[in-house]
């Protein structure tokens, strides 16, 4: 396995400041044939939960061996490891502080990882303290993209000691499924950590606070304005309002705990 | 007519989600070398009207036989068509609501229009029922792209039978010309739907709740925090504020009324 | 010296309308094989000095003769000179009214500036008088990018004539250097134009309003919440708070005056 030339970018940096450019120069500076995908810069600073969710949901979508460079790093500059993983035939870059853990869930005894020890891959010796992305990250993903192998970034380290992020697991029972809202996005979806096969192609409704919640199969199976609960596109169920917004009107945030009643009948 | 290797993208989806690059991935995943350009993804959630401004006002400086794909799609999972249009030396793809109708303006007899029935060109036979632009609309661009023929992509669709958007027209007199204000942009700026070819060489002044908005070429023709009427870089009239912000200003918003007084001295 | 096919853009467009995608549409109608990178398109509407600041900051991580077009632009259609720039082994093109001055600072020899009166070089004879991002700027990067000579653009004009951006100069002492600050960035983090190389390997506070902040590394070096003062990624003196904004703690603006004690003890 070896990179395929295309790197995608996820960060906390916002789009107002340069600094992905700067991003894109480094890379560019490495090889300016390399191609690079946005997945999103705006993750809330520092929000790991959130580039978590961000990063799992999307790598599905991507040609084999590409690599994925993270850039939420409220460590920088501490003791923190810089890491890159191998998994999913995929390529993963970036600060071990728990972002990777939502690739990781699922057991894969094929995962490799190192720490990213060899400062010939990084943009200086003397990386700033402060923004690894650019000095080490991007450089490192750029490197990585363009055929170095994996295991030439740095000593090798165990799987097991990557960090993992405590997020509660979904509790899968016979009549019920127990999760919690995992991820909030741009049209008040509430995203759920609760799998879409666990309802799979039974009757069910989303519970939460004394409401039943009916289910359906796309926003548009209920009226404008109206709550539904489906399995989103990324795989997990999720509660909407058709045409509308579901965190403004349920005032619900990531955390909350939300129940599926399968078999249920109104 | 085919796919020159760019696609634009034209969305709602934000940029705090990862719901773009995903699409990217997506057509990497057909064809790592296409191109791809952002027009923007910042329409107003499910806003039809003010996406089928973006895609009028930017498609003549693209070039030829670039295809455009659009996803606002407040109708996604419905029975809504998806099709796929070529006119005006380009390709367009997206959801049947109305979002297409800017590109439809003027008379055409080449348009032709298809259904994307054909699901071999879809990501997955089997699309997700909330995010076609993954599933549907970003593959079958990619793969018009890289050069399948248009009539490949479904059934053929008779063009008139195409979605309109009920916007009401301008009205041009001989001494007036009566419209609307189609868009605000993030100036500010208020830009009608009348032309500028309406008002060509004479002398004009903007005509709105008993004001009269003198106009003139560019911004710098009247002083910091003044107003003035011009024909915009899009084609049309529209009322700005030197240094300033025109909507702010003057409370106006998509829909108001606005005139164009001709041959007027003040 | 000649360009390499790669292009910055750096506007105060905003990503809501499609007036970047228009300009890359420009760029990709002269040669589609041109790469595009986003410095940033959110610079804050007119605001010549946060551009300045985030052109000056980001050019030494771009490859050498990498074109930069700047389109921050309030005095467009005025009598200001479009022009373009050579020097540090880069080309700029934009407007000349100081927001090139971040690249001037350091003197250099070998710079060149030509006023961009050669039309054919951009898309069309009769620029809008609004928009010469799109039909005057985007055009002469991509034509510089694809290696048209910098002298055919247009006239020679002299360097000393560039407008300049009156911006206070830090005043470097033996135990105490004043400066200002000169951008604000999506952390919050407040960065100074007093430069790294003025603290060296001296210990230093950052002081103003009575206050004394320690100076360190990297933000984690003081305690979740504390601030701290450190030399950024960008080789300024910064103020920041670990894990949180020091504008909103401070109340801080641009302007703002600060100063480095050297050889401080607490």
């Amino acid at each position: 396995m070896q990179g395929n030339g295309l790197i995608t970018l996820l960060t906390d940096f916002g789009l107002s400041d340069p600094y992905v450019g700067v991003m894109k120069g480094a890379i560019a500076s490495i090889d300016p044939a390399l191609r690079v995908i946005d997945l999103t810069h705006q993750i809330p600073p520092q929000k790991i939960v959130a580039a978590r969710f961000a990063l799992a949901s999307a790598i599905a979508y991507f040609p084999p061996e590409t690599v994925h460079v993270v850039v939420v790093d409220p460590g920088v500059g501490s003791r923190r490891r810089a890491i890159a993983i191998a998994c999913k035939g995929a390529f993963f870059v970036g600060p071990d502080n728990g972002v990777f853990d939502g690739i990781l869930d699922r057991a894969d005894p094929a995962i490799a990882a190192v720490e990213l020890t060899d400062s010939n891959y990084w943009r200086t010796p003397n990386p700033s303290t402060t923004f690894h992305g650019r000095d080490i990250f991007a450089p490192v993903g750029a490197h990585l993209a363009r055929g170095v192998p994996f295991s030439d970034l740095g000593e090798a380290i165990a799987p097991e000691t990557l960090v993992r992020w405590d997020f509660p697991d979904c509790q899968i029972g016979s009549t019920q499924v127990s999760g919690c809202i995992q991820y909030v996005d741009r049209f008040g979806n509430l995203i759920s950590n609760i799998p879409g096969d666990a309802v799979g192609e039974r009757s069910w409704v989303l519970s939460f606070d004394d409401r039943q919640i009916p289910s359906g199969q796309t926003y548009a199976d209920v009226g404008p304005n109206e709550a539904i609960a489906l399995v989103g596109s990324h795989g997990w169920v999720e509660l909407a309002v058709n045409g509308g917004n579901a965190r403004d009107r349920f005032g619900l945030e990531v955390g909350t705990r939300l129940d599926v009643i399968l078999d249920f009948r109104f």
